[in-house]
């Protein structure tokens, strides 16, 4: 595998895996990069780039193989080992990540969430609730690979430095504060403010 | 204005507009572009060729000027207008969405919620509740520049279509599909499970 992966190629690859899982849920055993190309709106030879990255299993005429493109998408991705995760916030967008359906497809699993106040959290299925102040002592005996970032702007930073100091190297962020870390933790920030603003930027285009 | 903006400079113009309003806040005066890439985690030159293309309002030694660069992004980004919204779809994220603060920054109105079933989003502040069926009703008499959907994936292409059929030219989605539109309606796409496999697949790289 090419290690010199552009970061540009690193967000399509969800995307790819995306629709190998909804082609193989519909039986589909092979696919041209035309039909790939049309369905995730990107172009044809683009779609052949990006996959000669991850080894040549298209075939001219024969298209791939959409399980084994699949199979080798999700390894590629990481997303055949499980992963733990705890969220810390506890507000409307932290509840609703705790109860998301969408995490199990990615083998993800939150296992406990952290706030400041814990009463309106009582009864999340499966998930432990804890004060935020236990969150080192938590950590201490849970590994957890992602801390999910969902409380105010002001204490992201301060929350994820916590989180970072106790070994955890995923952040998702979620709070309206974009995070960069140095050395082996790598973040992902979901800024829904700059999206809409994005939005707003492109309808008066 | 520029008006071959590309998309990439549209991705980061939010960014440039939030942190220079954070400093308007503190009622800082002038910026250089070192400052604001360190903040931003973007190169220096890359931060002045950005904001060359709106104009060069920079000076050197000087810096820019924070008031009239965050002015001039604020009109750029078209944010000092006033838009109205609908939520499709009152779920957890579709909740969160009606509830979340961030909104008003952005001159963005939340008016109305649809849903298969309402019972379970009466007392939403502010924000009028209808069964999905009154869709077409709604737009009809009430003018909406966004549409926010936030339903199952197998629902979301269907409901997007109906509302861009009333005349709605904005949808910001956040169901588990990647929307695409021709002609004049625009869309963002937010899509939590493909962040989420892209942050496993960083963290294993």
């Amino acid at each position: 595998m090419d290690k010199q992966i552009s970061e540009r190629v690193v967000e399509r690859l969800p995307k790819y895996y995306r629709y190998l899982q909804e082609l193989c849920k519909n039986q589909i055993q092979r696919v041209s990069s035309k039909t790939i190309s049309k369905a995730l709106n990107i172009t044809a030879s683009q779609v052949r780039q990006d996959l000669s990255h991850f080894g040549g299993f298209g075939q001219t005429g024969v298209g791939y193989n959409v399980e084994y493109l699949r199979d080798t998408m999700k390894e590629i991705l990481g997303i055949n080992n499980v992963h733990t995760a705890i969220v810390i916030g506890g507000g409307r967008i932290g509840q609703a990540l705790i109860s998301y359906q969408g995490f199990k497809g990615e083998n993800v699993f939150v296992k406990a969430v952290f706030d400041v106040t814990t009463k309106h959290l009582t009864g999340v299925k499966g998930v432990e609730v804890y004060n935020v102040s236990e969150l080192e002592s938590y950590l201490s005996k849970n590994h957890t690979d992602i801390a999910i970032i969902s409380v105010q702007k002001e204490q992201a930073e301060k929350v994820a430095k916590r989180v970072v100091d106790c070994g955890v190297k995923s952040i998702w962020n979620f709070a309206p504060i974009d995070l960069y870390f140095d050395g082996d933790v790598v973040c992902e920030n979901i800024n829904m403010s700059e999206s809409l603003m994005r939005l707003i930027y492109k309808s008066k285009s």
